[in-house]
């Protein structure tokens, strides 16, 4: 499927670490953005419980951050690891789908928990524009889990339709996460002026609280464009694209 | 520099509106961002002033969107018309500096607004998570663009820096988009929160004013969208990229 000199070169760029380096700096950071949010919410907000309570909304943010930011980045980068370049592709597209479902039910669990919050207290649901856009996100990520699942792992799709489909499947994969990264944002702002309402402790004055939420925002920021960076530069792409990825239907002779 | 068979099927393209009617839909998108934004503040805000009240206050979410996205989305844009593949590719260069110079006055015009505001009514700058992002993507416009006037338009630098710099100078162009409309967003969001705190016009009853200024929000995320879109798609590029694009200075012989 791929030559010797394009394996050989592909260990060459490994040794160099040439890609070890950034995945390692993107497991770091991503791992980051999940401790200090849990961090937040223990820390300032009393932590977590699954009872309606407030502490029930605590672990919206988390799971929000762990699933439609870090995890999802996670599954959509599966196919620049120089492993899945060579070799069969199928294997790599379970893992995409697999930890692409992970990241939509942890998802889903944090909208789970916002409503659950919401509905207790009697406060409407949807209202806010961070949640206008994040329910959006949600919903454009599991027609996207759908559309990819049909197109690319259930073998009826023909070849043509993949090719045509594949740029879109990227591009959407890659703007979806934006939004979350842009809903993760207004969600954290909106948090902190609802908790740093006090005379005492106002979000203006930047307290502790304030300052620490801001850089986990602005964390998720960095994450998010080195994620970015990685799955849209050519030089990330496997070196034989479109024709052996996208050609591997589900069910294939020999596997 | 481009042969009779490629004008020929530029020209059935632009007939075919293949790339006209995408870029009236963005005209169209990109005017009402603006529009709905003025009416907002004029309809709900009083209007606008340059007299450091609130109706200074005004000015910014008007100059913002304006400048940091649609005149920013237009000024990048260039490059993905078809009249610029053709013919020589400076007078295009002055053109993408010149509109992101444009974007990038009315994005400090933007910033003095809120700044002159916040000084009058001693409020803190730069406490929120949506002033740090806002703040860090003009930076990085700033930064963006000098690097770009520096290697792109001047003469001095070597084919070579400007064919390695070329990837990063449009994903830091598309991140700065991406970036501007996650602070667009969460400012709106912070506006409302502001802004409708009233118990009889509390934004969680979504009053006509959170409708529409969510709706606003919205329509700033689709522009965007679109924009990266073409952007970003492989099928709106040049079909002559990198080589004679990146290899022209300010100043060269019979120009």
């Amino acid at each position: 499927m791929c030559n010797f000199h394009f394996i050989q070169e592909c260990l060459i760029r490994m040794a160099m670490g040439w890609f070890c380096l950034p995945f390692c700096a993107l497991w770091l950071l991503g791992s980051m953005c999940i401790l200090f949010t849990i961090y937040w919410m223990c820390y300032w907000h009393g932590g977590f419980a699954w009872d309606d309570t407030i502490f029930m909304f605590n672990c919206h943010p988390v799971l929000m951050v762990a699933g439609m930011v870090v995890l999802y980045s996670a599954a959509s980068l599966v196919y620049r690891l120089p492993w899945s370049w060579v070799g069969p592709k199928l294997p790599w597209k379970f893992a995409h789908a697999f930890l692409h479902l992970t990241a939509f039910i942890l998802t889903v669990l944090g909208l789970v928990a916002v409503f659950r919050f919401h509905n207790h207290k009697n406060t409407p649901n949807l209202y806010s524009l961070h949640s206008w856009l994040g329910i959006t996100t949600v919903f454009l990520f599991a027609c996207q889990w759908f559309l990819g699942f049909a197109v690319f792992l259930l073998p009826w799709a023909s070849l043509r339709l993949r090719s045509l489909l594949k740029p879109i499947h990227v591009f959407f994969g890659a703007s979806i996460l934006s939004l979350a990264i842009a809903s993760v944002i207004s969600g954290i702002n909106e948090k902190l002026f609802f908790s740093l309402q006090n005379a005492t402790n106002l979000y203006s004055s930047l307290p502790s609280e304030a300052v620490f939420a801001n850089s986990t925002g602005m964390l998720v920021v960095v994450f998010g464009l080195l994620v970015l960076y990685i799955l849209l530069a050519s030089s990330w792409k496997c070196p034989e694209p479109e024709i052996l990825t996208e050609r591997q239907p589900l069910l294939h002779d020999g596997e």
